[in-house]
């Protein structure tokens, strides 16, 4: 962390906050230029909520330099993390494909879309039985019914599934059916069910937060592993900003940045990010170009008449053809995918 | 909601499209162009979940003409709402100041802020029993202990007291102690919540989340009356944006926007949106002036030394300086203030 | 600038930056923690291109402290500077509000419009004559026959006017019939522009773009008084954000900032930041009371009928109501308006 | 055109729009639903005026449908357009890339890199001569001399050369050196200088601005086109939004958006979005495998002593790297590079 004093700043008020930093336990260094002093602690110590001192007599800004984060680090774990889930692992030599439909709209939705996704070499089933909705006149889901269905389609597939959680009352119920929880974009920074999905011992699929930095990303699963939880899949989604032309914006340059920063898998959605099915496919092959562990896709079986997201869930044939270019880049950058 | 047919649409298209909306039960218009054909649904009906049809073949988008809301909308319900806090009125003729510290640190904090904010002409004393943090490292609130010296302080000043609820578990303890019931930015859309504080009588502060639209707190807001809870009071807090001069960017414009669409009452939190103490007053004095109904501002008693949120705390001094501005303007646009 | 070394950074690497900055007569203070080293430089010298550091090995980031610009800073001029516009002051005592329509489109619009906007109290007429459009098929304003028409009103009313100077080669044209040479917000970088608005003796309006920090305007209005022309009015119209319910977001608290930062005055543009006639009045309001210098509103005679920007544009009474307010809260911020 | 009428408009209010479009020639279709009128013009002709009917009384909202652009559009030229630079097509068969220093800094930087970028099967030469930038007392470029040295370079290495052109008055003496003529992010809606370069006869690299939409770009664009200039390359080079880990966000569902709207080649500037060395490569693979017809990219012989940009550029032993990376991916999407 590094003080910055006004041009202005008198010497009483740059020995306060020297006094300050001495007082909770830190060295501080100051430096005294022509131009202003800066006072640098450069400690190892983590410490969070030092920001206060920018109301400090004198204080031009305080800068943070060490990460506020730790267990997610890099630094901390210089090994990429591999989450086994069920015998596909995430995060390892081989890209993954997760995919399957938006909502669970019943039985047979559900286990047609499993058959075609693993046919075309997709490897674990994603299914929303509890859905956050932005109207509460929207569908919200089967729930547990929706649960069952996908542990049906689990049992005739082979395919471990992945089902977002919306509270942290849900966790133990929807713990008791999938194979990974997902945290979604709009919850990740639920801090109590961060804690809660930090508690069990099953993989977390943590979805960034639609107007979130990397930063508070990688802070929300340190959360998760800080809880005892060390099983975290990122997911970038896509981020919120000017351009409405897509859905959401790809932020694929946070694929790179994370690996740079962290050891946990990171892995892309390409449907919400695009929000129309006809982008889909090109940004599920940046994806993999761009060095994700996988991505995760919304497919139906009949999207024009999908209870939610139709709009940007790809038919069978399309997310068919879509896996051939998946696999080719995949190939081309080092990253083959595992046959089912 | 209209349908619009690409202009290569064939005539096979359009009558799936109008079909489609015919067996929902709804009655479409459609209108054939040279350039091309669009097909308009205008009765009253609300269906939020239109947006499939964008998936079907020869269409180029679907455009939703209503408002996604309806409890919240000034069309539903044309006089303003105004919220009863234990005799202070908010959303009524007098603008209202709500004003403490960002974090319940101790009885003599607590109590020391509350008479001064009183003296400078608040009417309801705000302080955080519950924090959400970004980190886990930081400082999480004091919890039911914070929640019983808020109550001490109400009983020493009579103000009515705001704190934050974080999870929909909390509420009936938070209920049992609190005025109004405040949700976060971060959990504007955490849904378990919002039907949480939808049930209990008494009145909700929402406040906008940082990557939310307008329409998306309203649609929030929205949850909690289909849920039982008339009795919401909206706040703006600034949006995220490019601009880092500021901790966020206050979107001033909300609150006309806001009244015209809906009949809640609609405060702003300046502290929050400047992030740093010096811009605080400016903020405060604008929102009167774009027509608030009111304020909620993080005043403690030593700034330099809070545990959270201190860079953007007053101090008594400068607040109760900047409550003689606000005075000023709440006179001078017609909505006084209500003296103690 | 401080140069923040990786934790694993190795001495030569260190030692590498130390030289790399003494080569540029540099003096740098390394400090050494526990935790990584920390190079900083705090002499007064303004070095802007120090960023390449940034890929020497063993390098993190490099922060830079001191403000790039220099003479637009409150430090380098504390006093506020006030534009004299033939009579008119502009960052003075008094609030000044310019007004006018959106386009030049005949003598009757724009004398009319003069003599509407003078009676309820505006003091500088604005009108464009060229105009910057995103559709080249759109109306691209009348040239120098607008300018003579404009150079008419102001005979007729008194008012100085203010109109566009969109390239560098109009600069001389422009000058000879305007008061303040407007520099828009899609030619806020264009620095060929900046220079030659540089390089003459007249006041300059310089709006912020829309996709610009607040750093970047007074980094453009470096521009111009570093050729020379001290005489810079700021303008904050609104920037782009994610949120669509008005044109743009108004960064309010860009007020506020800019009077920390510089000693220029800084206006605001309450018409194209809303996009909506309805919503002008109470940004205006805002504005005021945000401690603003002064505002600039589009006003036209017929806003149904008016050839750009009618949707924001204010008809002469509601401009006339607007104003009773903007003369109250001026009145209780300390700003009173001056009278014709 | 949808003019949605408010759902309390009069008759009278409905008959005033519909009398107003038939004034302007138009043929208004109005649709009375049980909830309101909405009222839609959906012949071939464009009109981009029309929104100031959003201020006429009774109207809600004016929804316009036709796109504003149409030389540049898709519909109107179903084919993809290849530019042909020198001997290199642009948007043909192959996939091209263009890389070069930042800024021309002397011969021998240039030449060496010329010789280097064209060894790794880079087929354009960038170089800046011109250079725009933030600060006034940044180092602005060599000019004219700087041309002098990429025709140098182009001379002993064949490869035609791409440099930026910031005024209209430079496009003469840029257009003797240079085979493309880019026009750089900050001048995209430079509207004096789109003019200029749509009256040469030579390609056009049009960057997208970083706040500014598709459609805007390819507004921009539709100038180039409009004023007789069909050879335009749009190149995305990273928006600007909340996130700070990156110099920009690149958009890399710009691409497809661009396929599908516009017949012109659409190509990528990883190191502008990037900003950072390290994260360049994977936004390079990226773009190839969302569908781009080129890549733009900074190399320098030592980044670390580049007069600017150094963060972002290349070393040529990276660069080379990343080429063979770029083939591998260019090959799977089935857009192989041509060899030099």
């Amino acid at each position: 962390m590094i003080v910055v004093m006004k041009t202005d700043a008198t010497m009483a008020e740059i020995s306060n906050v020297i006094k300050s930093l001495e007082s909770m336990g830190l060295k501080p260094h100051p430096t005294r230029g022509a131009d202003r002093t800066i006072v640098g602690v450069v400690d190892a110590k983590r410490r969070s909520d030092l920001t206060h001192l920018g109301s400090a007599p004198g204080v031009e800004q305080v800068i943070p330099i060490a990460k506020a984060y730790k267990l997610v680090s890099r630094e901390f774990h210089p090994d990429n993390t591999v989450i086994k889930v069920n015998g596909v692992d995430v995060g390892g030599a081989a890209f993954v494909v997760m995919a399957g439909p938006c909502a669970v709209e019943g039985q047979e939705q559900v286990i047609s879309a499993a058959h075609a996704v693993k046919k075309s070499g997709a490897r674990i089933l994603r299914g929303g039985a509890f859905k956050p909705r932005t109207s509460p006149y929207s569908f919200q889901g089967l729930g547990e019914e929706g649960l069952r269905i996908l542990l049906a389609a689990k049992k005739e597939t082979g395919l471990p599934i992945v089902t977002e959680v919306i509270s942290p009352q849900l966790v133990p119920l929807v713990s008791e059916y999938d194979d990974i929880l997902q945290v979604g974009a709009r919850n990740m920074q639920n801090f109590a069910l961060l804690e809660a999905v930090g508690s069990v011992r099953k993989p977390v699929l943590l979805k960034r937060g639609m107007m979130s930095t990397v930063e508070e990303l990688l802070m929300s699963a340190e959360y998760i592993l800080s809880n005892g939880n060390q099983q975290v899949i990122l997911c970038e989604r896509g981020i919120r900003t000017f351009e409405k032309a897509t859905r959401n914006t790809l932020d694929i340059s946070a694929v790179p940045v994370i690996k740079r920063n962290s050891h946990l898998p990171i892995i892309v959605d390409p449907s919400h990010a695009a929000g129309h099915t006809e982008f889909v496919p090109s940004m599920a092959l940046a994806a993999v170009a761009a060095g994700a562990d996988g991505i995760i896709v919304e497919v139906h079986p009949s999207p024009e008449t999908a209870w939610c997201d139709g709009v940007q869930s790809l038919s069978f044939d399309i997310f068919n053809q879509m896996m051939d270019g998946v696999r080719r880049v995949a190939d081309a950058v080092g990253r083959p995918m595992a046959e089912n």
